[in-house]
């Protein structure tokens, strides 16, 4: 059993590819949930949705998320309504707002509803929320604190990053099967997310630190900083306000003790050497991944590497 | 002031009709709620949107309920996700479901959700729940009880009507400024709606016999039935199965007591004697409405002729 744990569009396309790789039924997605909000008063959880439409193969091949050729009648009547559309939500994407707000309020916890919401659109991996829990990341900036969805959509990451809060990670638990998917892992892949807030959360979920020590899996990830530039979203520009090195190393560093092994791309071939001291194994290959064929192939070339890396990251 | 109260279709056609020849800022509307009911977990309340759509001229003409021209994409994933669609919601009605829902689970009542609904799309009369608290009607049918969208929507109406029950009737109170509405009105005007499951609610509500008879206005009514049919729904067949006469007279004998004048079609001229003879004023005039033009005509019909009705009903 492959375990994945995944952001947004980065991790969703290294998901697929994992899945491609070893067949969907071998692989397990722990995916970020402290992107979670409510808007409209329906719970939206847009990373756990863009690995789900990825994973379904429905997802939008442009933009990463939402579902292809999605509509947006719906939003347009809430705007007709006098309401601000500043979070795209397609019409099949509110569908799964809607059946999700639904199944919440009526108790059930995430993992179940998204469960049922990826099996009914025929996701065959295991799609688990880092937590049951509600998580929020919120960004301290130059002009305050700001909710996740309102940094990064809303004011289109144009503020200055001086700190990731997870509100409510202190009493977040890891979401069913989490912990057994790691005690079971083959290998675990940190997918190309942003570190701070896609795969921080889920690092910072308490036990989620214990559980990957005492997983017998390595524990390998792909740098999303590729030629000093993040492939998508503010990874670079966090890296650099939060006082890193915008390079893979940067990115290195804020993993180390928690993997063995780092995948660079063939740009940044100049940086497998410091990550080496780092303590962790260096994979240079091409990371930019375009369509299934190229998720596919780094997947495979991941997996082949990883299953050869010694534990040695403590 | 002129006040109607209404049902759906063919209430929020005279509804419209009214507003052009008063002025929409001279009518208020009083709509049945008792269809209102939950489904993927958001409120709706078909009456009252029927009534809204058609007084913002945005409802689609053919069917008469929905909004012009509304496609069903997210109807379409939810029932990708194996939901069954028995209930038609179009994109941008889902949009109407979507806010008041927020907005009720904020605890805003029904009364102010729709004032504010209504107000967005341009809707200049008011617009007036029967109550803020919730009535379910439900349906004795042969096959037992039923909710009343499973008897409406779902069975198509198929079943033996044997009784009619407003669930919640006895705890709910009149909808803010219906009292006022009616105290204040020159004409109170009961549209062609189904007696029973339309207009009966909005009757039934405690403290509405009281406000109408205590109302200055002479109240009116326009039958439902035209020529032994319904123009629309089961109102014809749940006069045959609940032992009334299925004609105009056994729509104005439910009303006895209650309205002073009766609006029949000029089909059923026949009838208006047995009307008189209730101790109602008959009005015999083209009742079938088609368009605005129809619809603007009838009601200036009525209410010109209601207008120099004496109250004679008590």
């Amino acid at each position: 059993m492959i375990v994945a744990l995944a952001g947004g569009v980065g991790g969703a396309k290294l998901a697929q590819g994992l899945a491609m790789a070893v067949g969907p039924e071998n692989l397990s997605v722990v995916a970020n949930t402290a992107d979670d909000f409510d808007l409209y008063g329906l719970r939206i959880c847009p990373d756990l949705d863009t690995v789900m439409y990825t994973l379904a193969g429905i997802a939008d091949p442009v933009q990463g998320w939402g579902v292809a050729g999605d509509t947006v009648a719906t939003l347009g009547g809430i705007t007709a309504y006098g309401r601000d559309p500043w979070f795209k939500l397609g019409d099949r994407d509110f569908a799964t707002h809607i059946l999700r707000t639904e199944a919440l309020r009526a108790g059930q916890p995430l993992s179940v509803v998204t469960a049922d919401l990826a099996g009914a659109l025929g996701v065959r991996s295991r799609l688990l929320p880092m937590s049951d829990d509600p998580v929020a990341t919120q960004i301290e900036t130059l002009v305050g604190r700001l909710d996740f969805q309102a940094y990064f959509v809303a004011r289109r990451q144009q503020d200055t990053v001086t700190g990731v809060v997870f509100d409510g990670i202190g009493r977040a638990r890891l979401g069913p099967g989490v912990g057994e998917a790691l005690a079971d892992a083959e290998t675990v892949v940190v997918c190309p997310s942003n570190p701070f807030v896609s795969v921080g959360p889920i690092l910072a979920v308490p036990g989620m630190a214990q559980a990957l020590a005492a997983s017998p899996a390595p524990v390998v990830a792909v740098s999303p900083i590729v030629d000093g530039r993040a492939i998508k979203g503010p990874a670079a520009a966090m890296l650099e306000s939060l006082g890193h090195d915008v390079s893979p190393l940067g990115v290195a560093r804020l993993y180390t003790g928690v993997i063995d092994g780092f995948v660079l791309d063939e740009t940044d071939a100049g940086w497998a050497p410091a990550v080496a001291a780092l303590g962790m194994e260096p994979l240079v290959t091409r990371t930019v991944m375009g369509g299934s064929d190229d998720r596919a192939r780094l997947a495979a070339e991941i997996l082949a590497w990883a299953g050869a890396l010694s534990r040695n990251r403590r």
